[in-house]
C-alpha cells in the first residue's frame, strides 16, 4: 500500500466508502504506478475500506504490472472474457456490500451501468478532489522527474532553433525536434508538438504544415515530453532573420505579461491574481481581444491537469504544486506569440523548471 | 447536413429521440469533419430531430470550425464561460423539450450529470450503435485516406529496416522511422511505436529502450500513421544477420496463421473464423497459449474500432469493412513475432492495404 493509497483509505473511511475504483490512465499511474495506453481495454484498481485491493488488466499487461503492482491480487482477462463478471466474481469473494462506491467523474457511461449492475442500489460519489488534492502537491520524486521534462522541453526547443533556415518547413523542423528527442529515450510528447511560422502563429492551435520559413517570420514552438510518467509544456516564439516593428511591440507585451504573472508565484496568492496580472499589461497595451485563453494549466501525469489558471479560480497558491504561466497575443492572419514556462511553487516563492531564454532573440539567417 | 447526419436523423425519428449529443473525438470528426484533440475541453455537435444543429467549442477553435463546418451555429466558449449554461440557452431558444436524448457510451458521469440538469426527467439512449453501423462500412473517400496512411506505414517499416545495424538502440530506431514520417507532413503516428529486438519482442506490450542490436535478433516493428484523420497500423518482424531455427519456426507459424485467416477474408464469412483459422495453426505448432490475443480490431478513425475480431465475434463480413490481421506468437524473455496487415473487404473478397513483403527477411549485418 502506497502513500496515497493510505490517504485515500483514510478519505474512504470517513465518507462511508466500502469500494473505490479508479480508471483514469492518469490516476492508475498516481496510485500504482503502472502506465500503458489500454485503448478501449478496462485497466483499473480496486480498493477496499478493510485495506484490500486488486488490479485488473488485459492478461498481455500482467507480466509487466508484476514487477511494478505489489498491493494485492492482479486480475487477467482475455478479449473474450467478460471482464465484469471476473471482477463481480472478486467481489463474491471478498464479500464487499458495494453500497457506496467512489469513481471518477470521467467514468464512462457504459462502465458505470456494469458497477450499477452489481447491486441495484449502488450510490455513486466522487473521488476526484480525494485524488486530485494530492496530486497537486508534487512529491520530491515527482519534481524530479518535471524537472528532467522541463529540461528536455528546453532541448527540444534549441533543436528547433538550430534547424531554423530559409525555405525549410514547418514539417521539417517539427520532424528535427522530435527525432533528437526520442534518440535521447522520450517515447511520447506530451502533445502534439507545434511549429509555427508567420502569420500561421496567429491561430492559437494551428496546425503544423507545409508552410516555409521566411525572413522576418515569427517562429512559435510548443512542445513538450513524458519523463517518467511527467509532462512538460514549453512555448517559446523567435523570429528569423530580422523583426517587424509590431510583432516586436507584440512580443514586448506578451514578455511583460508573463514576468508580471510569475512574479505573483508565491504561496498564499489567488489563481485568479496570476491571470490577471497578465490579462493587464496585454489589455494596457490594447491587446485584450487577442488574448483569448486562460493564464495556465496544471502540469503534472497530465499535460492540463488540476487546477485550471484562470480568471475566476480563487483558489490559493501552495508550495509543491505546478502549472504553467503562458499569455499570449494571437493577431489573426499576421503574427502570434505566446511564451510559456513551468512553474514550481517553492516554499518562498517559484522556481521556473523550463529555463530557456526568454529575451526576444532573432535567429541569423546565415 | 452531412449524408451522415442525415442517416442520423432518420435513425432519430425512428426512435423518437429529439436530441442527439457526440462528443467523443472520433465522431466528432467523422460526423463533422473537424479534428482536434480537446484535452479537457468540450467540443461537441448537437442535433436535433427537425435537423437543425450546432456545435460546441472553445472560442479558439471558432476560426479553424468555421472553415469546415457549416451545418449550424458555432458556439464558442472561453476558459472562464460555463458552456451547459451557454448550451442551456441554445436549448432554450429552440424550444427543444430534451425528452429523449441520445449520447455516446463514452460520455462521462460529469457531463451525463450536466445533461440530466436540464430536465428532470430526461431519458437517456445509446448512440453508438447507430454511429457505429455507418463507420464501419468505409466510404470510397475514406478509403483514400485508409491506403494513404498503409503505404506510409509501409514506408515507415522500409525505413525501420534500412536503419538497422549492430549496436544501434531500439529508440533510435524508432527516431529514424519517425523522423522520416513526420518529414512526409505526418503530424501523428496512431500510437506509439514500437521497435522490439531480441527477447524484448516476446512481450507483446513490451516498450522500446537502450536495448542493442545483436546478430540473430529478432527486429517486430508495429506502427501507424494518422492520414486526413484516418489510422494505419502494421507489424513486420525482420532477422538481423540471421534466424535461429527455433526462431524461423515461430515466424512461419505465425506467417501461415496470418495467411489462413486473410484467406477467410470475404463478405459472408464470420469474423469468428478468422480468429479460429489463425488460432489452430498456431494451436497445431504447440503455440496455442502464446498467442494470448484476438486476431484483429477495426481501423478507420480510431486505431482501435468497431468491430473487436474476435473468437466469439460471429458477425458477418460486409464489403467496405477495414480491421486488421495480426496473429502473434510470444514465447516470454526468447522471442516474439507478429506479423499485422490492415484489410479492405471488397465484393468479392479483399484487399489488403499494407503491403511490405511478409516473407522470412534477413537483414544483413553490412
Amino acid at each position: 500500500m502506497t502513500k496515497s493509497s493510505t490517504e485515500l483509505l483514510n478519505w474512504m473511511k470517513e465518507n462511508q466508502i466500502d469500494t473505490l475504483i479508479c480508471q483514469s490512465r492518469a490516476n492508475v499511474y498516481y496510485l500504482t504506478g503502472f502506465d500503458t495506453d489500454p485503448h478501449e481495454r478496462l485497466v483499473a484498481i480496486f480498493l477496499f475500506e478493510n485495506g484490500d485491493e486488486f488490479f485488473v488488466c488485459p492478461n498481455m499487461e500482467v507480466n509487466q504490472v508484476k514487477h511494478i503492482y505489489s498491493g494485492g491480487d492482479i486480475i487477467g482477462y482475455s478479449d473474450t472474457d467478460n471482464v465484469w463478471q471476473l471482477i463481480k466474481e472478486e467481489f463474491n469473494k471478498r464479500n464487499i456490500p458495494m453500497k457506496k462506491v467512489a469513481v471518477e467523474k470521467s467514468l464512462s457511461w457504459d462502465r458505470m451501468k456494469e458497477i450499477q449492475q452489481f447491486n441495484g442500489d449502488v450510490e455513486l460519489f466522487e473521488v476526484d478532489e480525494a485524488i486530485l488534492n494530492q496530486r497537486i502537491i508534487k512529491s520530491e520524486e515527482e519534481v524530479v522527474h518535471l524537472k528532467e521534462a522541463a529540461k528536455l522541453a528546453d532541448y527540444g526547443v534549441k533543436v528547433g532553433v538550430r534547424a531554423l533556415k530559409e525555405g525549410i518547413t514547418e514539417m521539417e523542423v517539427l520532424a528535427t525536434i522530435e527525432y533528437e528527442l526520442k534518440k535521447k529515450g522520450i517515447r511520447e510528447m506530451s502533445f502534439s508538438t507545434m511549429v509555427l511560422f508567420g502569420e500561421k502563429a496567429g491561430d492559437p492551435h494551428g496546425n503544423p504544415g507545409n508552410r516555409k520559413l521566411k525572413k522576418g517570420d515569427a517562429v512559435l514552438f510548443d512542445l513538450g515530453v513524458v519523463c517518467n510518467g511527467y509532462c512538460s509544456d514549453i512555448t517559446r516564439t523567435v523570429f528569423f532573420d530580422h523583426v517587424k516593428e509590431e510583432d516586436q511591440e507584440v512580443y514586448e507585451v506578451v514578455l511583460s505579461a508573463q514576468e508580471a504573472s510569475i512574479s505573483l508565484c508565491s504561496p498564499g496568492n489567488k489563481i485568479s491574481q496570476l491571470d490577471a496580472a497578465a490579462r493587464q499589461k496585454i489589455a494596457d497595451h490594447g491587446f485584450a481581444e487577442y488574448f483569448p485563453h486562460r493564464i495556465g494549466h496544471g502540469l503534472g501525469i497530465e499535460v492540463h491537469e488540476y487546477p485550471s489558471l484562470n480568471a475566476t479560480n480563487n483558489s490559493v497558491l501552495k508550495a509543491g504544486m505546478t502549472f504553467t504561466i503562458e499569455p499570449g497575443i494571437y493577431v489573426p492572419n499576421k503574427v502570434g506569440v505566446r511564451i510559456e514556462d513551468d512553474v514550481l511553487i517553492t516554499n518562498d516563492g517559484h522556481e521556473l523548471l523550463t529555463k530557456f531564454p526568454r529575451a526576444l532573440t532573432i535567429v541569423p539567417c546565415t
